[in-house]
């Protein structure tokens, strides 16, 4: 696992992080070192002519690897992916997810199954799952007990127990930036303007984190706040959409910390990482540390765990 | 105010509620009772050519009113209307209202104010304090101390203590729900679909207030809950647009009870207050009374107040 532990081997798995926008590829030696990687832009919503098996083809070329077996997480497993993996029960580990890989027909390729929770408020994960297990991986001293946050499109909150997903909520928190910055009212008013200065954006951040975390009553009526704080002067045209962002990341943290409790690793995007942890220590959690490149560590773990390559 | 109670005036006074997709006129006698309507789709975004003095003089025209003094309430008093009225700093009522009227230049039109709240979290109304003046009038008896709710694209609830609005606050849902449905991943299973039976939207509905309103954490890890709800197959892809309705009205509804307390009555367009008053009687607020054309009525009172016509 550690690449300055000692040369590393000969290639023996390819590795694919494969979602919505993009796919990653990674080369991997026999103890899970990276030895070379590959980013193409073809998410299942975007894939080249050919469609998977194309892109698949192209990219274990790319690597100079044809003939290695191959494991892949994230929405490629899912209804509108290459093959539909099933979904694990939590409490799920990576032993768990090795007893469920989906077998791509024809290819060299098995599929990571995502996790669900069913009941009065059902929610999955794919590809966190995979990020969970290699962040388990690169640091075992968290496998015991902890709670990760995995920020994105739909972040997750996942408390972890004895080295597997116990349960977990999903935030759609960065989607419905996106959708209120580009189609609804709260984002006009940042789209005629300048871009903020880096203090001003800061701060209207921050104003947003504490006023989402100082309301009792949730999103709902600190929507508009965002709108009625522009009219009345109160945050500047420019620095609205930080200040939307600081309203959305606050209450998602409000919620999260009153149900998983504190943070103990933020897994993911370094820079996405890096606005979870600004929100936290605003709110008194400083320095959650960041663990990146989660992914290939996980699937090499759980392609161990399914006998794909030697243990 | 109640035309059962004798036979209509000469006519006196032109009303307009004028918002951002629809203007609304009224012919009224001395007494505020209405003579004549009309509806246009003119709201201040799409106005025909000519603008605001055309769309006025067209209407007025065609109620055969050229001559009579006119008031409005709405979006038209804003920064992107005809003329930008104030805003009456809470607590305010017809008194206050009146006081600060905006006049047109050129044309015997007075714009009333909206309302503005300051503070923390800073909010606003233009048009709905209108209505709140003229439910008072509809129904006195509520003036002492009551909740108002205004159920649309941006739903207010409003305190009244002593017929004057002492306090409020907006929800976004209307709107949140529109960008949802239209620009999110959870507008997605409904557009493949037929649309659901009414029974099978009734419980969706149903089953969304319940999660909304069960849920201590808010709406943030609810939204994705609407999804999940769909995949694990828990609601039908057809009803999962009446489900993510509920979430939001929900959500609303606990948020709002928790600060403003239980409605008195619900005001505005019938249908959208019937919505609202199926989901309070989920939560044991059975038959909520609903106002509906409140805007004349207040416009009324508004431009008595003012002088514009005699008391």
């Amino acid at each position: 696992m550690n690449p300055q532990e000692s040369s590393p081997g000969p290639s023996s798995l390819i590795a694919l992080d494969w979602g919505t926008t993009t796919l990653r590829a990674y080369l991997l030696d026999a103890r899970g070192t990276v030895l070379a990687t590959r980013a193409e832009p073809w998410g299942i919503m975007r894939l080249p002519a050919g469609g998977f098996a194309a892109a698949f083809d192209d990219v274990v070329s790319a690597l100079g690897a044809v003939d290695l077996p191959a494991i892949a997480c994230g929405m490629v497993g899912s209804a509108h992916g290459w093959i539909a993996a099933p979904y694990c029960p939590v409490p799920a580990g990576e032993t768990e997810l090795a007893a469920a890989l989906a077998p791509v027909p024809d290819r060299r390729v098995h599929v990571v199954p995502g996790v669900e929770r069913r009941g009065e408020r059902p929610d999955l994960m794919r590809g966190e799952e995979t990020q969970i297990v290699g962040a388990l991986a690169l640091h075992p001293e968290l496998a015991r007990r902890a709670t990760f946050v995995l920020p994105g499109t739909h972040a997750k909150w996942a408390r972890v127990v004895d080295g597997r997903v116990h349960d977990f909520a999903t935030y759609m928190t960065g989607e419905l930036f996106a959708v209120l910055r580009d189609h609804s009212i709260l984002g006009r008013p940042a789209r005629d303007t300048e871009a903020p200065s880096a203090a001003e954006s800061a701060d209207a951040f921050a104003r947003g984190v504490r006023a989402a975390t100082g309301a009792p009553s949730g999103l709902a009526p600190l929507l508009f706040s965002a709108r009625a704080a522009v009219v009345t002067g109160a945050v500047a045209a420019a620095a609205s959409l930080d200040h939307l962002s600081g309203l959305l990341l606050g209450d998602e943290i409000r919620s999260a910390l009153a149900t998983a409790g504190p943070p103990d690793a933020l897994v993911g995007d370094p820079a996405l990482c890096a606005r979870y942890a600004r929100a936290l220590a605003l709110l008194g959690h400083h320095d959650v540390p960041v663990i990146a490149d989660a992914a290939p560590a996980g699937l090499w773990r759980i392609a161990v765990h399914a006998h794909i390559i030697p243990a």
